[in-house]
């Protein structure tokens, strides 16, 4: 995982945020701010994706090295955390 | 929907994707990560949930005055927009 | 929502889990099972659009009727029920 | 993943389906039917939660064998997925 890329699709999200705030202030329609609301819970969702991608690489290098059942069990764990983003 | 409640719920949101940023920049571990991307997600619901109630409210309302079938199909699609948050 | 179309639609599904016990018997790879049971839930996904629509459009028949604000109340909160199918 | 507990979870959710039928025909409330709905979707989610974790469990092992770099691809593809059921 680029630390770069998640940043800046972070950075994206907080911009999006922020326009729903004005969203709210203009008083756009409920249907407009649902529609911005998926989209960041969308762009969110990529994140998520990213992280785990890298979060399972990670878990699988280290199990190699020494075995530890746990690492099994909190990729399990994690990925059903990670369903629920 | 209290607008004033709705922007400040964005305003903990935005405050959150930042701290998500600092924990990208800390090289925080996935899991940790993966568990302020479930708070932050777990916000907007709310959010959603707040402004699809608002939206609700509005639609039957409105059709009471005008009778308006596009506004039932509208409240339909939009409750359906309002599942993928 | 014609009834006779939900059923058809419930029976296609009962056919579904019949399959995949089917293909747990014969083990079949998790990812062919997964693929079934993302198919399956679709499916139900389907259903329960379907019954939200009926759903919503009677509440506000009936809300029109007889003006109970409980009406209102009852469709946010199945709203927020149908979002967790 | 004992194969006995996942057909006998299959064999509630087939017996569920079954029941929505039932309270279809019987034209029970639709509030009643997506209450329904939810106890099948959870009970597939469980389903999922159990063949992932078996078919994570299997990749890692198998990666520990041959470090074929496609299982850890298909992993990733595969959670996701895992995801949208």
């Amino acid at each position: 995982m680029s630390k770069k890329d998640i940043i800046n699709r972070l950075r994206r999200v907080e911009g999006q945020v922020r326009g729903l705030q004005k969203m709210i202030e203009e008083e756009r329609t409920c249907s407009d701010i649902l529609t911005q609301l998926s989209a960041v819970s969308g762009a969110l969702q990529k994140i998520g994706e990213l992280t785990m991608k890298e979060y399972t690489k990670g878990c699988i290098m280290e199990y190699e090295q020494n075995h530890n059942e746990d690492l099994l069990n909190d990729l399990i764990e994690t990925i059903s955390k990670f369903k629920k983003i």
